[in-house]
């Protein structure tokens, strides 16, 4: 089954919308809001994963986990943090934002499937959308291609001009005309930009980011609905009930999308 | 000591502007030209590098472990290739391409260098470059931004509009402003392309793709001189004789630097 198949299946089971983004911070990276840590980074992030992947399993639909956060994690390490995804009846989306050229994204898919993700984030900036998209076919992997995202700085380039379109403009039609999973929209950006996504977006998924932490606006989830997927990440997997915050964000977003 | 720093010490005593770029395809990646497998990636993947740096370690100056291929590696792992490199006293630059917010921006830079990386690439395309730089030089790591890649797509992205100029250039000046260590041309692009770079990059290290088994020209390398570092991945660690094809390439590159 597609991603997007398995989302609309999952959807009607779970009700939910909410991807919990795993991005388990580790002591030293910042003052507060890391992880207990030992000897062993790896053996530190998948206990935690664990923890919060049973705590908030029964409210989410997906999960997000974030490559450089992980980066610690080994091949088994990988498989054994999807199979307790799966275990959730969860969806995993590997945030690894790929961005290279044809071989080196073949071997990012490929890895991506062994390990058992469902999908992956990339960027388009490598100009090689479609032939991206195929590799992920290839694998039956699921594709969410960075439109705009949700840091101040991110007009810079994806709203750069080609031949009188902004770049996530050209990104958005691509992912339609070419059926890609979906598109990666902040849900921090402008009324002005995001009036222009959402009329070109018909079909595709939406994973938004940017609400919580980053303080965005749910304005987002009423232009896309059902399509939306909305990743909350540290004001969930830090919080001291991270089940009961899940819950909240599930029916916030639930109210909203029905 | 900074990147740019070591690298133009051990240039001294290497007299060397290869990069062996470590990109150990797997069986079921593509027909031909992968490494041997057994049920344990990881120790395939590190096994194949070990070899390929202990033989041709002599003859680089850096080593460029692509994120993608290596997937599988975990935290003892990924400090074991680390080891292996620095043994040979040559760099390491972690190929991946990082294109993500601060916060995650900080999470990969903190975990490169606990892994012994002594580099990173990364793409622009966020927008952030130069709040990169910041975290990277917060862990005293090496910064190459993709500016001009060397897949044929790479205009559509790079070569948009901003004000008038085109993105790589908006790129290699913020890398020549900032003081950012280098920048990540492809070989292939052409000579219009290049003529604007080099105007300029007039400090920045530049880190090139595209010799070897994408066949691009070595015009590049007058334009850089001993500011190059010319990475030769597939042609030289698939080759029958690796520490052949090495020193095959880092004569033919000195020819053309000196």
């Amino acid at each position: 089954m597609k991603f997007d198949e398995l989302f609309y299946s999952l959807l009607e089971v779970k009700q939910s919308h909410l991807c919990v983004g795993i991005d388990p911070a580790y002591d030293g990276m910042r003052p507060k809001q890391v992880i207990s840590s030992s000897k062993n980074p790896a053996e530190d992030i998948l206990s935690f994963s664990q923890d919060i992947i049973s705590k908030t399993g029964g409210e989410a639909i997906a999960f997000k986990p974030n490559q450089q956060y992980i980066l610690p994690l080994g091949f088994s390490e990988l498989k054994e943090l999807n199979r307790m995804i799966h275990e959730q009846d969860a969806l995993s989306i590997l945030d690894i934002k790929l961005s290279d050229i044809g071989s080196t994204n073949d071997a990012c898919c490929f890895w991506s499937k062994k390990c058992g993700f469902d999908a992956i984030t990339a960027s388009p900036f490598p100009g090689n959308m479609r032939s991206l998209w195929e590799s992920c076919k290839r694998q039956e992997l699921g594709l969410f291609l960075l439109c705009l995202m949700s840091n101040p700085e991110a007009g810079t380039f994806m709203k750069s001009d080609i031949k009188g379109r902004y770049a996530y403009d050209v990104i958005a039609n691509t992912i339609e005309n070419e059926g890609i999973t979906g598109a990666v929209v902040g849900a921090t950006i402008d009324e002005n930009d995001m009036k222009c996504i959402s009329s070109v977006l018909k079909k595709a998924l939406v994973l938004i980011p940017g609400i919580g932490a980053q303080q965005g606006s749910t304005t987002i989830l009423e232009k896309f609905g059902k399509r939306s997927i909305v990743n909350v990440s540290r004001d969930v997997i830090f919080s001291l009930d991270p089940k009961e915050r899940a819950r909240y964000y599930k029916e916030k977003i639930n109210r909203i999308v029905s």
